[in-house]
């Protein structure tokens, strides 16, 4: 865990320069606007330790699988996020000497992501080894009004010296990931074209075709003056640069503006792309930095209208759950119906694909509260769409009759993870897959999305299910056997409860949905029976019988439910008795080890309860949360948020901060020792989820909003705003009263505390705590 | 399941030419000497498909592990078998045009591997496609007596045509491995010359720095006199060619002599190698080819002597044991502790590494029984040798004081497999390699070898099972978890009976053993004690706790032990009812799929009951095998071997000749459809056990040999010889009688039956058989 953010309600800072910080900052302090993003590399030489990442949604790269022993079944390949063209660089010399904050005296520092207003600063004051000490200031955005641009503003202000300042910017395409095993490239040049101000790049990746289009243009000004442009012209394969010698006095301030285009060929013809990329450029050029950056300003002051959270009392959750929604929507906007919510979303190129199961577990919730209804229904058809590769993934593991497993991870549908124990085992993802539908459902009340995509979809992951149980004739029932379970420091595990349970509920929400859409839709339903040679009578008796004699496993003297079988073989160990030093556990144990430990990476058995919550009463919870609690080590991003969400349930509020501190600044303070490889971005959700879920204990039920506020000791207040079915409305929770205000045209009946309660159109009410001293 | 290869007492032969089977023959008929050995590739251009292998003990190349998701403990690196110099190469050109029977129409082919000489023979008579027929006729061998030098005789005959001939002499060392997945290159040239006949290539591996020095020599005889070399000399990077012309006549024969000298810097210094290579090309030149191969036939003719097995009445089963015989030979002869039997021998490059468990499980018996007492110590200590990267390689899992986890697959006793289930889980070996000391001890008699090494490798092993076991407070009992058995169609289980089980033995065993040497040998005890802080008090009385107190899963009502906890759960399918299209099911089936069905990759509870056979009674043995045997696939070559051991055992003759079928022409009929990728040499050892412990019953109990003769209804007779403690003998098991043969000096005693019987010095008995009949 670290801890060198300075605390501001809305901005991330860094003051002063530690170069092992640095790749966490690059994370920490990354850009983008839901199509493109980039790590907050330096614009200028930086020859320390660096990630160097720029991405374009939906641009992979597929890297073949190479294993020890091929598995039957393997994908063939595992889908590269691509580090794609540095459009930011700069060469900067002073007298002759490069800027490299790595080899010259850094005297100040301070880099700041503004997230009110989008973008990203640094201010950096620095002595060369030649005595020349120069200020820097950069500002840099992906620009989410024009969302194949960015824009850099990049100034050098000549503090004690008198002499030449040489510019080279520079449009690199020559870029490789860190991770690139066999020395594969992954860009090839397409085209390239250089005229005064403006370069282009056309690059194309191997294998996959995909091109993308990169401009720029640069211009100089000196002391408030455009320079003319004089650049000397620098050609080589998929690099293009502009150079310029400028003379300065001593307090001369050197402006560099550079305007940049991604324009890709997944939303534009390949013919087109330079034409539409001089264009864009032009447009940009046209509106200049300065107007460009207020657009970006208020483009987010309307995103934050609608999706901030307020906390007083506490600036420490109040900067870290901004952080958490403004990486969430610099990373996904809904526009797009073919992208989706990578887990390291334009922070870095770990883990490979843009789509796992966080979406739908953590994801979908967020943006059904904080955006048009249109969004969380795009994620859905996301899946729907890639329902017959789905189909394809289960068939090439024996599956038949269309049944669909999900992949573990995707770009376009296809599987494209390749340990044999995450993506043939970890199958629980299907009914998360399911368990979406069912909660934008439970939300929008939109049913007929059963009708035009839903059920489709739920046949598919029921006929997965079903098939993939078998009768022990051991235990008189159906059991799943070799598993991997949310908790993935468990593989190739039998009878994982959490896998059996959402296994089995799968089989009854989709019995019920064919039900719904039989008689709701009698022509769509008989369509969908044809199409997918549904044998109702046999098919459904299966699912009957499946889901009234499913197996689960559980301990009776504990009163618990077992995370699989043989859990309680396990050495019974307590995180809390476990030396910090061996944190975190996977990177400091052998894997064998881990897995015969019962340390639990992430929320397994609770994740379950927290989907099925009115299953369970309170102290069936409790006992659960209780004894798994104490042996889950959180090293998934995606667990704190779920036992934060449970312990306000539970009313342990004490417990409930913690883990909310945990999810909300997992990466600000680097609690698993992994942000230098990129932001959590899914689970940032979890974090907005905690507050929502867990503090305000907001629930959607039968068709109404229930809420169950609780705040923690240390704040004062926090509020936040929820669009559901129509309706906006804001929450605020204080100590001695919560505020509901209804901003919308109609009056809406919701339950506080179990109570009914009328809130009439643009009005508010509020309701008295129950003090603690009076209960 | 394929039959091509004709039937012969003494030799395979290919006749015709098929190019879909041309890999696996190039396996089949590989040849070696257990210095080096090489694929049979044929040695002028071949334009269709072929595996290129040419091996030396010793020498690999470390490949970096990759996978797409780093678990701590891995290790880092792969040990690739490497693919080095081609020494036989050549290129043949008739009237311009080049012969290559990929192109070329093939008339007649015939492919001998003679192994009662040690020889493989190529008759092939091909129409070029300018109307020229030639014949061509080679000769080739790696010799057994100069172990570091190959030879090859190489004769064209002009059928129907008068022309000129080029040939061209060629030394490789530019080749790669089929499996080079980051287009690496494995080796470098370090030094090259060429003179006259003569060329030299010394080639250094990249990374582990090995030097392989290879020389040629080539001779041109037209008609039976020695052409002059007028060769023209073709010099590039790793590669020296000689090319002459030759002008014949239609029924002139041209004969190409190779002579090719291996010297490694694993046996000579570096400095040397070109020295000692030239000097041994001169001498192997000046003995000539005829004289080569002459001593190559009385050389094999000697290993024959005490290895040979005569089966009388059925040919196919007589081919097939000299086929694994001689393989076993040309891979492995015991002159070097530092080498090892690697699992495809000489004869591929797939699995790497040189040294798994199945030396100890399997190849140990045949060379105690065959070979000097030398060879099978040299095994041992082998792996004594490796004790303290074994202890190393514990202590990366995260194991202390000294206990040690032998290597999965090692070179150099580094563990270098690098796939966590295989790697991190696979730990039995453990219990093999402490097995093989007291099944090396039980046979030889030598108990100081646990004196001068055995003990000290039993404390580590011990050491390591004492740690790895936990307590189960559920089961109230020791449990080993998360583990994988030799069952490999298993991963990650619990409880795997075979595992538990061994580990107690090895505990046991190590108790034992401690309490011989502090008896025998007290100073070698103390400063062994002292060497390894060894507590006794404290370890043993852990040691026997755990013995005690280990958990054996099984089922009562079945009456059987059980694989792991759980098995029972799954569909429980036999093998015979599988349709055969399925196999084999790892190319046709998905990884989770055979990890959840009920089928067994090879013998794993029965396994542990050959081990410890004394420990269970015929019934549990016959209960086990009925209910293990339906559901084995027996997709590891080292399965069948066990269960026709145990077959026997039980009197099931039909049942143990069909498995020794199958293990014996395992690879001559490509059971498994991978014989393509090389040979199964370790299991070879177990179809020697098949025969020899297992329809002849020999064990050794107390210090004496037993016999319980059994003869396949089919057979006319069997018969080997056997080295015991310093005798000879010749056991022949017809269906009358069997006579067992003492060729020593002493008499010696023995049981047949279970009934004792004195043989005297050089002298034999007879006992006759109980008729079937007459029980």
């Amino acid at each position: 865990m670290k801890d060198y953010i300075t605390t501001d309600e809305w901005n991330i800072i860094e003051e002063g320069f530690n170069p092992d910080y640095h790749k966490i900052s690059e994370s920490l302090f990354s850009i983008g606007n839901g199509r493109m993003g980039q790590r907050a590399n330096f614009e200028e030489t930086y020859s320390g330790k660096t990630l160097q990442g720029n991405y374009i949604a939906g641009i992979y790269y597929p890297d073949k699988t190479r294993v020890g022993w091929w598995k039957n079944g393997y994908p063939e390949y595992f889908a590269k996020v691509l580090n794609a063209c540095n459009w930011i660089a700069l060469e900067i010399k002073v007298n002759n000497e490069i800027v490299d904050l790595s080899t010259s005296e850094v005297l100040s520092f301070k880099r700041i992501l503004n997230m009110k207003e989008g973008y990203l600063e640094r201010e950096t004051l620095l002595r060369l080894n030649n005595g020349c000490v120069l200020e820097i200031k950069s500002t840099r955005f992906y620009s989410i009004v024009d969302d194949e641009c960015g824009a850099l503003k990049y100034q050098i202000t000549a503090k004690n010296f008198d002499g030449i300042i040489h510019v080279k910017s520079i449009l690199d395409g020559d870029v490789k990931n860190q991770d690139a095993n066999y020395g594969d490239k992954f860009w090839t040049q397409v085209y390239q074209e250089q005229i005064k101000q403006q370069a282009i790049l056309t690059l194309r990746t191997n294998k996959t075709e995909f091109d993308v289009c990169t401009g720029i243009e640069t211009y100089l000004v000196l002391n408030g003056k455009a320079l003319e442009n004089t650049f000397e012209q620098i050609q080589k394969e998929k690099y293009l640069a502009s150079s310029q010698t400028i003379t300065v006095k001593a307090g001369d301030q050197l402006s560099v503006f550079k305007y940049a285009a991604n324009i890709s060929s997944e939303n534009h013809s390949k013919e087109n792309l330079v034409e539409v990329c001089k264009r864009t450029l032009k447009n940009i050029a046209d509106k200049g930095f300065a107007k460009l950056l207020k657009e970006q300003a208020d483009a987010w002051g309307l995103k934050w209208k609608t999706s901030d959270i307020l906390i007083k009392g506490d600036a420490k959750a109040q900067q870290a759950i901004r952080f958490n929604i403004y990486h969430l929507y610099q990373t996904y906007t809904g526009k797009d119906v073919r992208l989706n919510i990578g887990p390291k979303g334009f922070t870095g190129e770990k883990y490979g694909g843009s789509t796992y199961w966080d979406t739908e577990a953590y994801c979908v919730p967020f943006y059904l509260s904080t955006a048009e209804q249109e969004v969380s229904r795009n994620l859905l058809i996301y899946r729907y769409r890639h329902l017959p590769k789905a189909i394809e993934n289960a068939e090439k593991l024996g599956f038949k009759n269309g049944a669909a497993l999900y992949p573990m991870v995707t770009m376009n549908g296809e599987e494209c993870h390749n340990e044999w124990e995450i993506t043939f085992e970890e199958i629980h993802r299907n009914g998360a897959i399911a368990y979406a539908i069912f909660n934008y459902i439970r939300y929008t009340g939109d049913k007929d999305y059963l009708v035009d995509y839903g059920l489709e979809v739920l046949i598919a992951i029921a006929r997965f299910w079903s098939q993939r149980v078998n009768w022990s004739e051991q235990k008189k029932r159906f059991v799943i056997l070799g598993v991997t379970g949310p908790n993935e420091y468990e593989n190739n595990v039998n009878n994982n409860w959490y896998t059996n349970l959402i296994a089995s509920w799968c089989l009854s929400y989709a019995t019920e949905a064919l039900a719904y859409v039989e008689e709701k839709a009698p022509h769509v339903y008989s369509a969908l029976i044809a199409k997918t040679t549904f044998d109702k009578i046999t098919e459904t008796v299966r699912w009957n019988e499946i889901v009234e004699n499913m197996y689960y496993p559980e301990d009776k003297d504990l009163g618990i439910v077992l995370q699989q079988d043989g859990y309680l073989d396990k050495e019974q160990m307590m995180v809390r008795d476990l030396d910090p030093k061996h944190y975190p556990i996977h990177q400091n144990w052998s894997w064998d080890r881990i897995l015969r430990s019962c340390f639990i990476k992430q929320a397994d058995v609770l994740q379950g309860m927290y989907f099925f919550e009115d299953n369970y009463d309170e102290e069936t919870l409790r006992r659960n949360f209780d004894f798994y609690e104490a042996r889950t080590i959180h090293e998934s991003s995606l667990s704190p948020c779920v036992h934060s969400i449970l312990a306000a349930k539970l009313g342990d509020e004490k417990r409930a901060y913690e883990f909310y501190l945990r999810t909300a600044r997992l990466d600000l303070d680097d609690y698993n020792n992994d942000t230098q490889d990129g932001l959590h971005i899914t689970s940032m959700a979890g974090t907005w989820m905690s507050v929502v879920e867990g503090f305000a204990g907001m629930r959607v039920r039968d068709g109404y909003l229930h809420f169950k506020p609780m705040l923690p000791e240390k704040w004062e207040s926090y509020s936040f705003n929820i669009l559901f079915r129509g309706f906006k409305l804001n929450v605020k929770v204080a100590h001695d009263y919560t505020i509901i205000q209804n901003h919308s045209i109609e009056n809406i009946k919701l339950f506080v505390n179990g109570s009914p309660l009328l809130i009439k159109a643009e009005s508010e009410k509020e309701i008295l705590s129950l003090k603690k001293e009076c209960i």
